[in-house]
């Protein structure tokens, strides 16, 4: 479905209005951006990006209101959990050797 | 720190009392199996798996104390985590183009 890698791109592309430009910024080739935001759009109903390709420049990229959707319920989803396993997650760290993983 | 292959993996170990057993359950080498105890037992501050090597028949394995209590923490979060998150997992599903991912 989504996971963290493909939901940052999203905000990068919402927040950069570029494929290229939100790949280079997570230190990811056009190729592998441009195939992530492809799964994505073919996974949702609703395309998550438009892509405005071949345009003089290259062209930009928008994401759409169902990526805005996508995203939020992501990160909805993301701060509903963490908060709810907070004293498991810091049982399980407090067993760690130590705090550097 | 753990994810879910890992904790299958120690639940393995713990419901079969042997690594190979384990990672062979799960499709893995055992040299890969092998490898993923040991990076967990550097991880924890105390070992979560006790193997006995190199006895007739190649020993068998168990999971420590700790090693139940690392299990707990974790399927507890991913519980706690899943009930609180629903109502957002629900909308991102609902988003979905088809139900088969």
């Amino acid at each position: 479905m989504v996971g963290p890698g493909k939901v940052l791109l999203l905000e990068n592309i919402r927040d950069l209005g570029s494929i290229s430009a939100a790949g280079r910024a997570m230190g990811m080739s056009y190729k592998r951006a441009w195939s992530l935001v492809e799964e994505m759009n073919a996974a949702f109903r609703l395309p998550v990006v438009l892509p405005a390709r071949g345009g003089a420049g290259g062209g930009g990229a928008a994401v759409t209101g169902a990526g805005l959707a996508v995203i939020a319920a992501y990160r909805g989803f993301e701060a509903a959990a963490l908060e709810a396993g907070a004293g498991e997650l810091a049982a399980l760290r407090g067993m760690l050797a130590d705090m550097s993983d």
